[in-house]
């Protein structure tokens, strides 16, 4: 390989464009962290010519000659090969962004931003009226960029789907929800009836906010996140920014009232940013040092807060620091009713606080509607209703205002449609993947017990954060387990669980 | 005027580099506050992509062409119109950025991003020695920065000057230095033999950071700065970063053992800040929508920290708070010497802490050593030996580490150079402006005493802030003031106050 091969210079180009990308992660951290409110509209300015900016790279002539020469280069060598999957997923991103004009990209960017700090404003006055003129707006743009990406084959919605799990459709993710809804619908209803309740109250005695950010810091530490290269600090809605090798930012919120909530953020973020510096800084820039997938991600982070953090095991460790910690609220509470509290299965208003049973009934919910937005068989002023109604249905509550309805989640003001899937497709993958690990692994619950979680993050780490994507999620998931995507694995480490809590 | 005039065409360009610029300040401001240690590389990696990209936007031919033709268009109006301004100073600007090669731009983006986290390190180990290999390649950049800048009259070291302080010449700067130094040298002789010396130590009890934070927050507001369109954070350097509209950022560092650091410093910050925010918003991206010099945002700054902010009638007002806040530390102090104690003249070692006499002395010694660094007649491995030797000459006092000596600034490792003297004219304009503003207002004191700040703010935004750049800074002082640029009204300001003070 001489330095002047077209694949060489392909990947300096790719580099330079994931570092300026970088760049607008680092402004839309601090919108979402540290901007003073009259700042709002310069930085949707910024943002918007970042985006600009950005997509004019990607999308340049000199990109495209340069995938085609490449592509020649590499033309003999395995489809799978890693150079191949370079070449290739530069092709797939290429060929997206040529088909976005840069106009949209800039007004996307631009609404998106002014419709994130609408929403916070909307969330506090828990307004959908507030939100509708800016939801209205982006799902219009949204609209507009499905149906540039569409190729017309399956449905709009797969042209979104796309851009956060590649190769996913979406008849397959509605086929395999269809499979997970009755038997966790079945579930919910034994756990519901059955007699033996947990006192979620004990979760909502005072939990100082000082040392809740403590406990959070020195749990996220322990399951492997490295703070040198990372932080952690408060926003509205928890989220984990990689900006690029050695700075990853993880986001919570405290409230004093409610110990889970920064909690288990605080886990399932650290999941996320363990992902992200598990990945192969050498391949920065390239598919190969970037995340398979939102879903395979979403593994990451559900498998730290859900399996590992929600588990008899890592309580046994953490909950006589806890109770230190929190000597007020926990000081004479027995582990056992704390671990059932933090286990409840209870149908409830808020996707992020919800437990590991009645989450993927929000999560189904939210796919409902937004195949409906995108297919324009519902309109944004209508959402509320919409939502309400099938909450009922689903899970058998009417939400009491909005904010705890149709506009809890960033999401949709972010322009974020299509994402929400990938949350219960990482659900189903976290209970494959944590299947095989313990698996190859042998008793991790006697590790957890002891503290120790370095085994399971360095199997994660060779398995699947340096692989990058250098598999795309379906077959990175058959060559780590051996299986297809399925909601069994899930089921069965549901009803093993709350079988027990719950005398099931 | 059409919309597709040469001039309306070449503000719309403005304005978009304006922005773009603006994005790496984001980054630097997060660099100096929230970056984790390890992503010090990447955000290096960052900086030096943006500041290579901005500066590929500044020099492009479209520009330069936009600039020609808009000269045509306002070749008959007014040197001084505004019009005239935006299109003459984008000239200079342009003409300035054509003579810098894109990969010294990007070098020095670089290296001065690492060079400031080295310096961060070194100044914590108090080790020259460690920060010597940085200032060795920054040094080499500035030169080459300079040698491609300057037009070979006056000195070389009018090149780097000349960014911060359009206009001035380092003759100039010599010369009114030249002209300060001996009052002021006699003036320290007088306050040092004085019997009546202020007792600092009380400054130096115990001020809990919370406190101190609260309590400067509390005084940044009250002066006008603004924190719905502003912050204030945590930096090993104090600094102010204006984003751009409604997005301004100060930052401070507290020390619960020494209360001027981080009180003075945010006052001093927050004049920076009011100067930022009184910029007229409509004018974004153009000259007369910036500062007029770094000297002059220097006299906003001195003005708030030390005409106000260290004057009698401010404490009149704030020290009956300062004793609620600290009640431990000063609640049975007598305002006399809390006074006393803040306007206490004494040789010290730290600029930023340094009282209002010696401040200039630190200044002058800054601007000798830089300009032998540029001309060439010292190298940055001497420079310990030339700081201490000049320092003891000059404040009779020899450092006891370089943390306390010649690396306790941010700039140099930051590429900042030709930019102290600006401190030193900013004390003299500082003078200038508080007289004319007192001439107009009346009584400030009887204002100040009050808490009443906004007369002095909102003159100061009339007759500074509004005008941007509309004139430099020489002519602006001659506008506002009728005078041109003297040491004596800043020798009146110290010989009246520490006259009576030191009872001289």
């Amino acid at each position: 390989m001489s330095d002047s091969s077209a694949f060489d210079r392909l990947v300096v180009e790719l580099r330079r464009i994931t570092l300026f990308g970088s760049c607008g992660s680092v402004l839309g951290w601090d919108e979402q962290t540290y901007l003073p409110p009259a700042g709002g509209e310069h930085r949707a300015n910024q943002l918007s010519l970042l985006a600009g900016m950005r997509h004019e790279m990607a999308t340049s002539a000199r990109v495209g000659d340069l995938i085609a020469a490449a592509e020649n280069e590499v033309r003999g060598e395995a489809a799978e090969s890693p150079r191949g999957v370079v070449v290739s997923e530069a092709r797939r991103e290429y060929d997206r962004a040529t088909k976005l004009p840069q106009a949209l990209v800039e007004e996307l960017s631009r609404v998106c931003s002014l419709g994130q700090q609408a929403w916070i404003e909307a969330r506090k006055a828990k307004s959908f009226a507030q939100f509708q003129p800016w939801l209205e707006q982006i799902i219009a743009l949204k609209r507009e960029e499905a149906r540039a990406l569409w190729n017309g084959t399956g449905e709009i919605y797969d042209a979104l789907l796309d851009a956060y799990e590649p190769g996913a459709s979406t008849a397959e993710v509605a086929a395999v929800f269809d499979a997970l809804r009755p038997p966790l619908v079945t579930l919910l209803r034994e756990i519901t009836e059955s007699p033996r309740q947990a006192d979620p109250s004990i979760l909502t005695r005072t939990y100082p906010r000082a040392a809740q950010e403590e406990f959070s810091l020195a749990a996220a530490k322990a399951i492997g996140f490295d703070f040198d290269a990372g932080r952690l600090d408060v926003a509205a809605h928890p989220f984990c920014s990689g900006f690029g090798p050695g700075d990853c930012r993880l986001t919570t919120r405290y409230d004093e009232r409610h110990f889970p909530g920064a909690f288990f953020g605080t886990l399932h973020e650290a999941g996320h940013g363990i992902y992200e510096q598990g990945l192969d800084r050498t391949q920065y820039g390239t598919a190969l040092g970037d995340s398979a997938s939102l879903g395979i991600h979403e593994s990451q982070s559900r498998m730290w807060e859900n399996f590992v953090g929600r588990g008899r095991a890592f309580w046994t460790h953490f909950y006589p620091q806890a109770q230190r910690q929190f000597s007020d609220a926990l000081g004479k509470e027995p582990f056992d009713n704390f671990y059932r509290a933090v286990n409840d299965v209870r149908p409830s208003f808020i996707r992020v606080e919800a437990d590991e049973v009645t989450y993927n009934l929000h999560i189904m919910l939210r796919f409902e509607l937004e195949r409906r937005l995108i297919g324009g068989t519902l309109e944004p002023a209508d959402v509320p209703a919409a939502w309400n109604e099938r909450f009922a249905a689903s899970l058998g509550l009417t939400p009491p205002d909005d904010a705890q309805g149709c506009i809890q989640d960033v999401h949709w003001s972010a322009g974020l449609i299509g994402y929400f899937p990938t949350y219960a497709l990482g659900n189903m993958y976290a209970a494959q993947f944590f299947d095989a690990a313990r698996g190859e692994l042998g008793d991790l619950d006697a590790q957890f017990a002891r503290g120790e979680f370095a085994h399971l993050k360095e199997w994660l780490n060779a398995h699947i954060h340096r692989r990058g994507r250098l598999y795309k999620a379906p077959r990175l998931l058959e060559v780590v387990t051996g299986a297809k995507l399925s909601h069994e694995p899930l089921m069965r480490h549901l009803r093993r669980k709350f079988g027990e809590l719950y005398g099931l």
